[in-house]
């Protein structure tokens, strides 16, 4: 991710404490209580510019939304897509999934999806891959028994990877396509980076993960 | 697997005994008495004509091998390329392999390869695929603990099938590789349909699946 310095981000984000909750770790265990209806809750890990989670959260009002994302000046363009077309079910985190067990109690989460998150290709940052074994500890700390992780990515080596580190944990796999855009997929979203990689006629790997 | 009906072959096969052993059931729990040496065993299933176990028992003299393979029309090559090129390590099957519990004890096999096996893309058709759970059942009662099976595939909906099953069954995956022949992999064994596949520039697909 291109980061541009946007002077004027933080305080667009402090305008917005209804779509960029400031305080997460005081809703760990409640966050039911801080959207309009208690439903599932879906989480969004490195959410980039949040065209998925606005999309996701308009396509399921039954369904509560968070995206979660590093940078301000990143999240921000995500706040402002909430902000054009308000929701009640979309919550937005400027956060580090690393201090995701902070935020959310165990089982609070009952789905989690990855997205183009960034493949860290040499073996010394394998550690930082949102797939690595250290992430994947935290993500079944939080999520529901039986709930799935779903991951797209472009990347054919982050790809490899996580079959293995997922499996290795003890993930089986669900509804894989090692070439979603050609796969008859029906309801796909498609996040930015998809986008950009879709035009460019690059396959795009898809698997849902569940834990044994 | 084109058939071409060759009267000669079941002659041939039982002219050939030493390499085509006709009662694998009586080895069962003691093939290292029926090769020259007691070490490590590598068995492949649905191995056509053979140039793979042919190649692998020829590069690894300290393993015994073992191809199995339905057809009489089909496996008589893989006789043929043994006779015209002997090695005391590698002993072929014309048998089912749905029949391998009836020739391996628990525990006996070290390895198992599945190379570019039928797809059977019809859903109907499932479990007639090598790497449906019903074949992996009877793999994994005749796997040392620890073993793994090594598959290659040009098909991709065999290879996401494969994924699931394998994963489900509560396999993890090492080493896979989603483009083969772009991966710069070392040693590499070819089969007949892989040279037929990657000369057409088709992606090859690999994984080792070991049992957790
Ligand atoms: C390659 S972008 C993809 C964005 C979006 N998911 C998409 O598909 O278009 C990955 C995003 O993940 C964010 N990210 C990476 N590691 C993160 C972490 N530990 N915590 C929060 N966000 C993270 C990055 O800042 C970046 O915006
Ligand atoms: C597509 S060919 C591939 C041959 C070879 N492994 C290669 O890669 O060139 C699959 C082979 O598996 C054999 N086969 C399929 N099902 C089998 C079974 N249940 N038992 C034994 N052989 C089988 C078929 O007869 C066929 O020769």
């Amino acid at each position: 991710m291109r980061l541009r310095h946007k002077p004027w981000a933080a305080e667009y984000l402090a305008d917005h404490p209804e779509i960029l909750e400031p305080d997460p770790a005081s809703y760990r265990g409640k966050w039911a209580s801080r959207f309009s209806k208690d439903q599932p809750l879906y989480v969004e890990v490195g959410t980039g510019k949040g065209a998925f989670v606005n999309e996701l959260a308009e396509q399921n009002p039954d369904v509560n939304v968070i995206g979660i994302e590093l940078y301000e000046s990143v999240i921000v363009t995500a706040v402002e897509r909430a902000v054009e077309k308000p929701k009640d079910n979309l919550i937005l985190l400027k956060q580090d999934v690393a201090d995701l067990t902070d935020f959310f109690a165990p089982g609070e989460v009952d789905r989690l999806y990855i997205n183009f998150t960034d493949p860290w290709p040499k073996n010394r940052h394998a550690k930082r891959r949102l797939t690595h074994e250290g992430f994947l500890t935290k993500y079944t700390e939080v999520m529901k028994k039986g709930a799935g992780i779903h991951f797209k990515t472009d990347n054919q080596g982050l790809f490899e990877f996580s079959l293995e580190s997922m499996s290795r944990f003890g993930f089986y796999f669900e509804n894989v396509s090692l070439d979603l855009h050609q796969s008859g997929m029906r309801q796909n979203i498609m996040t930015e980076y998809e986008a950009k990689f879709a035009r460019r006629g690059m396959r795009i790997y898809r698997l849902e993960a569940v834990l044994h």
